[in-house]
């Protein structure tokens, strides 16, 4: 293996479409921007000023929007967008190119959701600025991985030899998908935690199983006490045919005090929210829950990406 | 009684819940800075660049909304949110505490708006960052107090010894509540000008009737000729079970020039806004109206609130 | 003819709601301030630092106001606004006096769409804030009308003795009658391009015929061979009580490669955007095709009037 130092100027003028597209080099400099991002993040800071991100959201994301916004705000750039598609013309997949034809003219980077598969990536043929993919279809969700990672690195002090579990929907959830083939980059080892019926996709478990060691269950109880990160995802009703099986799946798959007291006492607790149930409200004064510190970690990397794409990140 | 001095420390880091949290001494010690805010409506200002507020408005509420933006953004800050929650997860009551836990991430101060009593002290117990409320339930809108008592003092030099009459739907809405208590910290005399149906709620009553003199009128009539502060509020058909009492009703809380011949020269008129036909457009260009005036003076208010929470005002 | 010059000041706080209002000097000058904003619009500005543009939208378009906020905050201003009323108060047209009342207490400038004719110089007799026209009913779109004469100018290097043809829906489009008056202010040949049904109102013709030679073809074939500039616009299913008639006329107002072998070779192209199938996407990267820049244009354009009309264009 040849090692490569990575530096800034790679990522001006970079789209963010899939975490395969990035090498573990380049992740590990992305984080170590992150978190030179931090007192930038208190402070607040002008070196976007005078760009202007668009935010085209195909379907809606609140959570993802404010933080995307928050970070180009913490760099004294601004916003342009709009959620969900206001005028019909928008509404329409074939009209994408154009969209982006057109938002391109009056802003300096275009962050964009859709329902599609693969809408990011068609935008970015099209758009001669760079694209960030805030979601699009069931696959991809690249900055999510990347704040996952970063929160990893930040709570353990380092990614490789972790025992990392991902528990819930594995099957239809894109965060999960993605921060699986971000987790491959790392030498770790990973347990994947679901019913039958939402297994990880074969693609993504082969993908993945290439690189490192992957094992699934469909209970958490024999892999608790072994784990130092366990990744929690919501388990939605509309998954299953039979009330009845979601209603013993999802008692099965939520976590409280009483499940954790098999724990490690240094395990701690991640999910990209919202949640609705399968983290006990009692969880979240325990030091095990970091899903809370994950979302102000969002900040920080999309500030870094933002200020790294738009070239602001000195050497 | 002891005098105390109020200073600019006091407001640092503070929620703007309920106008019951001020004392007299806070509330003129905002008013003075309001006033010291009117300068830098005109020209703008950098006293808090780099800082975020957070609108969550979970009612829609177009003119609490623009004046709160308006008067981030004449201090050099920026501002991320919502308004109607878009997301299902954020309309769900019970998730709130989330909410706050996540936006408060992205930002330095939460302005909320909320059908539901209670909701914004509830925000401000979760919340790390301060909380003002823009308007929850039927009962707290602190800062459309606020610029109500800044209106009054700007237009005639003073509140003590004014005679204050608030005329119209006394029993649903939330800003005369407010507004009534506000008064309260002041030596005024308090007319109550409603329907039997639109009475002011008795707790209300009691809490304002055991610091002031209050009295209950049924018409205008008696009281226009001696009263220097009138407040219009609009009466709604929906809280009317039957329509012709509400034409009834109607007619005898408007106010026109034919009224008002037996007003003080200096009465001054005020609204919440939005009127529908309880003061007639021919009144706009009396010396009575002072609605739109109002209107503006919000702006400084909510700027000094904004500058004194973020610590931006320098004793 | 008398000479005149035209100095900045003359835009200072002027309102901007038809074409008619202005002079030929006036549309020279603003096209010469429009191409001094090319470097700004790279660079970002802080000319309008602590200023405020208010959007009032009464009718969703997203392409017209991501352009004025675009162009507010490259020259470092903000903004603040709706697209489509929000509050039932503001639904009602009645009240757009009160709305223009208040929201001028909070902006420096307003910009405005609302589906009824004359709502935008209405608006502008009760502002007193200067109010630009982002589209109001069917007959003008002034903003538009610049930044397409803008286009030409720039790509042709003159406007005076160009041959302009405009195709498609010029009964119903109020992009085609304002730009049909702004090109009478200039010694052009005009030629009208239309189905019978979707025929130039009368009215507009008639203006424009006062002044420059205009003729109507039912079809393109005649005119294709010596026009400068092809400006074609949408034809909408809804205008036709039968749909067997549009899909025929549909067919005939296209532009694709095949149709253009008898175009001139500098001819350009131009459209509002957003387009159908009224040009094919072959086109696109043909050396005719100018409408991706001309939406870039409309933001200098943009700028150039908020600049001017706030004051910031010095002499």
């Amino acid at each position: 293996m040849v090692c490569f130092m990575v530096s800034a100027s790679e990522f001006i003028g970079r789209d963010v479409i899939s975490v395969k597209d990035f090498t573990r080099e380049e992740v590990d400099y992305l984080l170590r921007i992150a978190s030179e991002m931090e007192p930038l993040a208190e402070s607040g800071s002008d070196i976007l000023r005078g760009k202007i991100m668009a935010t085209l959201f195909f379907e809606p994301s609140t959570r993802t929007k404010l933080s995307f916004e928050a970070a180009m705000y913490k760099l004294g750039g601004l916003v342009i967008g709009f959620s969900e598609p206001e005028a019909s013309s928008m509404k329409k997949g074939e009209n994408l190119a154009d969209t982006v034809r057109v938002v391109e003219k009056y802003a300096d980077i275009i962050v964009l959701r859709h329902p599609a598969e693969g809408a990011a990536r068609f935008a970015a043929e099209y758009a001669r600025i760079p694209v960030i993919n805030a979601g699009s279809g069931a696959e991809e969700h690249p900055t999510q991985a990347f704040l996952d990672l970063y929160t990893i690195m930040k709570e353990k002090g380092r990614i490789d030899g972790l025992k990392v579990a991902l528990m819930g929907d594995l099957r239809y959830g894109r965060t999960v998908h993605s921060l699986a083939y971000a987790l491959s980059l790392y030498k770790i080892k990973l347990f994947l935690i679901s019913p039958e019926l939402l297994r990880m996709r074969r693609e993504v478990l082969e993908d993945v199983n290439a690189r490192i060691d992957v094992s699934e269950y469909l209970g958490i109880e024999e892999v608790l006490p072994e784990i130092d990160v366990l990744y929690v995802t919501r388990i939605q009703k509309e998954r299953f045919p039979d009330l009845a099986e979601y209603t013993k799946v999802r008692g099965s798959y939520s976590i409280d005090l009483n499940v954790l007291r098999r724990a490690r006492s240094d395990l701690i607790i991640l999910h990209p929210l919202p949640r609705v149930d399968e983290i006990a409200s009692e969880v979240d004064s325990t030091p095990f829950a970091r899903y809370f510190q994950q979302v102000r970690n969002g900040l920080v990397v999309r500030m870094a990406l933002l200020a790294l794409i738009l070239g602001a990140v000195k050497e």
